[in-house]
């Protein structure tokens, strides 16, 4: 099995697709650019859900649900926003089909057609501040902190399975605050948060800090990003977190009464993770075996394997088996027995390596007269013999090396891929290779956009340091406060 | 507050919208049909949605994500499905809204219509069949058994909040088997399952059975419901859990290879329930006062009311009500401690039980002298005082008491609300003042469309009794093998 994925560094966007494809994460459907979520793909997001989920209460904030549709005039309202989405809708012009009266088939009713165009979300700020014109009228009724998980609707013309695709699921935070210090608080709050999820459970090391004024969501007065580094040194974009101003409000006209009884405008915020996430995750820690999952979000932390021939032994060391399951699961665990009789367990090997299981244990005859059990580690892929009666501080010890194991790594990969650039001669060298670049630059949207233009690079963010030091742009040789990061990015 | 709430004996209809609206669970939004599901009503959702994945998955299904949006000409490969669906579906003919070259705002591009148009899912059978046949080529692939929770869309003329809603949002099981008995053992199981959760977790009576040939799902060979009985009389369908035959396997081709090697097609399932859910817990339990809402789905458990004059009596209840909550919250109960300021306890009071609180806790300064506390049930609407020092094994036991006590009035409700009748002219008169009426049907689909077009009453369903007993249908006074149930219905 692991032969049909193409070598990493080979050809990586082919790897990448191998990869999806074979470890059944997800697969292309009959609807271009739109993809179908398999079961052990959904299972991974399903835990990425519950995770942020959690946070997201924790930190005061509740789920809603608001429409998939949004009215054609609604977009209009806020005159970035239009700019930013109105290209890529899909858009909904009737509600009925009929029989094709000339022939096969289905045609669209003619007759019923909608009096206003209905767009399929593509981000739900319009029709939620919209709604939150009602919802807000004093500062009593401040903050409002909603979130939702929903799909969304772009009109992507190239998409790859979850990192661009048509339709996507993501959840989207949509906060009313009273004031712009509140709000501005929230957006980094969040940000935050999404970096630690990023750290601690997808064991991403990110970067955190502002967008430039160009790579900001339309409508922002701020964006504030995680960014984290790809194995083919390839930046990607894996969480946003908005600084609305009064934008939104002033577009939908919500105002509320403040403790002195004048009108003001609402501050807000929007911020949203998508199923992208899923890609950042598969191409930041997968190898030429297959994935390599975080035990955090692995739908399966340990696989069983019975090593037999002949009936006899396949059901001794099944129910052998079975007794270690049972001590892993009270553990917390989550353990599949693979007693499949139709394949070999050199197949089943290479199956659960494609598919990332974090650990694996096989146990043969040879085991059961001995005492012990042979543990893989899917990400060193090293094995060790140890005693049956140590798994229970083994195995989950084990699961925990993993996890920090895997952040590490990735830690360490991005450090060994940072560099520190002064020379744009060198740059444009080096960018090819890929990589975060820190560099100088003087603030400006035209030079941002000549660089973008010459070398594909573009400023991830400008990070937030305790003790930045100006410099001269590597372009222009005019001042900067700061280094920024630059990349090539998904 | 309750005074705006519609009295419920004189205006049900009425009444079921105030409540819907003044406790805060949705509201109507912008795009005609859809609704807003408020974060309260979403709390209840989202327990709804966990009580019964749980459920789902311990009966080894898996959650997948399946496309939004349906290729127009998969719609008509089942014949009855298409039928049944293309009249009321969202078309997407267009992928990009323009600037107005005429004047303001935006219009669909010309340029950008699609070659095929896309349905928004009114129901998924056809794209996932469609996916299936990539999925399933031998027995050793069966069963398949997804589901997944989405949004789907029905153009509906009249909606209401939650019972019919142009957008809503549902799980929808899809599973594949080899045989005909299995997919119908499965779809046995998933209607039990409904049941179940039904009466365990929403306090919701329910009957379970076949519908008749008319009023099954568009291309299932059976359909099996659960039916509850609202507070109005009138018949609600909460569930369904349909026997697809070979249909589907036959429309999109999805053959297996046998253990003999023989290609077959496959048996298939599909079942869900929806929001529609959220409608028959409000109409089965609530009053006059507001929601009742049992408590295995109230957002909170015990609401904590100080009762105070002044700020230093406030600041000492409301620490005191704090070491109550937190002894509360020990049991695994959520609390909710309503310590604003800004108004009395009589508004807090109605408010709470607007919402459908189970438990509501108040203590003022006598109380804390005596260490005692006062405790009001929504159900029953009844206090008591108890001492402080029992409140560890009161509450719980009352917590309990209240989810059987709103099961035990619903079933009640039910059974002295389900009739035998034998005469259809009784059956013309009693039917207005609605309920179940158990009678004698001839088995044909004419007699069934004479009394639904006379009656407006329809058979919700064939009960599933181990003792049928024959006897003369009500309209014709031909053999019927037993008695069906109908009712008026939402």
């Amino acid at each position: 099995m692991a032969k049909e994925i193409k070598n990493r560094d080979e050809n990586y966007s082919e790897w990448y697709n191998n990869l999806v494809i074979k470890s059944e994460l997800a697969e292309n459907s009959a609807v271009r650019g739109c993809m179908v979520i398999k079961p052990y793909g959904y299972a991974i997001w399903e835990k990425i859900q519950a995770g942020l989920d959690r946070r997201f209460k924790e930190t005061g904030h509740v789920n809603a649900y608001f429409p998939l549709f949004i009215p054609k005039s609604f977009l209009s309202k806020e005159a970035e926003h239009v700019e930013g989405f109105a290209k890529e809708c899909a858009v909904v012009t009737h509600y009925r089909l009929m029989a094709n009266p000339e022939g096969k088939g289905l045609v669209v009713d003619p007759d019923a057609r909608l009096e206003e165009e209905l767009v399929v979300r593509p981000t739900s700020e319009t029709i939620i501040w919209n709604t939150y014109r009602n919802w807000i009228k004093s500062y009593r009724d401040l903050p409002v902190l909603c979130n939702q998980w929903a799909n969304v609707v772009r009109w992507e013309m190239r998409t790859r399975l979850f990192l661009r695709t048509t339709e996507f699921l993501w959840q989207e935070g949509h906060t009313a605050h009273a004031t712009r210090e509140e709000a501005m608080e929230e957006t980094r709050k969040i940000v935050n948060l999404y970096a630690d999820f990023a750290r601690e459970v997808m064991a991403l090391p990110v970067w955190i800090g502002p967008k430039t004024a160009s790579e900001r969501f339309p409508g922002a007065v701020e964006t504030l990003c995680i960014e984290a580094l790809m194995q083919d040194g390839k930046a990607l974009q894996a969480g946003t977190s908005h600084f609305l101003g009064q934008n939104f409000a002033k577009a939908f006209d919500v105002q509320f009464a403040n403790k002195e009884g004048r009108l003001e405008y609402v501050w807000s915020t929007s911020w949203g993770v998508s199923t992208r996430l899923m890609g950042a995750l598969i191409m930041a820690h997968s190898d030429n075996h297959g994935l390599v999952l975080p035990p955090a979000l692995a739908p399966i932390h340990v696989v069983l394997v019975p090593i037999y021939k002949g009936e006899d032994e396949r059901t001794s060391i099944c129910e052998h088996l079975k007794t270690i399951s049972t001590r892993l699961q009270a553990l917390g665990l989550t353990v599949k027995l693979d007693d499949r009789d139709n394949v070999r367990s050199g197949f089943k090997f290479s199956e659960w390596e494609v598919k990332g299981v974090p650990v694996r244990i096989a146990v043969g005859p040879r085991d059961m007269s001995l005492g012990t059990v042979e543990v893989a580690r899917r990400d060193t892929l090293e094995k060790q013999i140890i005693p049956l009666e140590r798994i229970d501080e083994f195995i989950p010890r084990l699961i925990k090396d993993i996890q920090q194991n895997i952040y590490d790594k990735a830690l360490d990969f991005r450090n060994r891929n940072t560099f520190e650039i002064d020379s744009y001669d060198e740059f444009r060298e080096r960018i090819e290779e890929g990589g975060f670049f820190l560099c100088h630059w003087d603030g400006t949207a035209e030079t941002e956009a000549k660089i973008k233009e010459e070398t594909k690079a573009t400023i991830r963010l400008i990070p937030e340091c305790e003790d930045p030091r100006p410099g001269k742009c590597m372009y222009t040789g005019k001042p900067s406060p700061q280094r920024v990061v630059f990349a090539r990015a998904y």
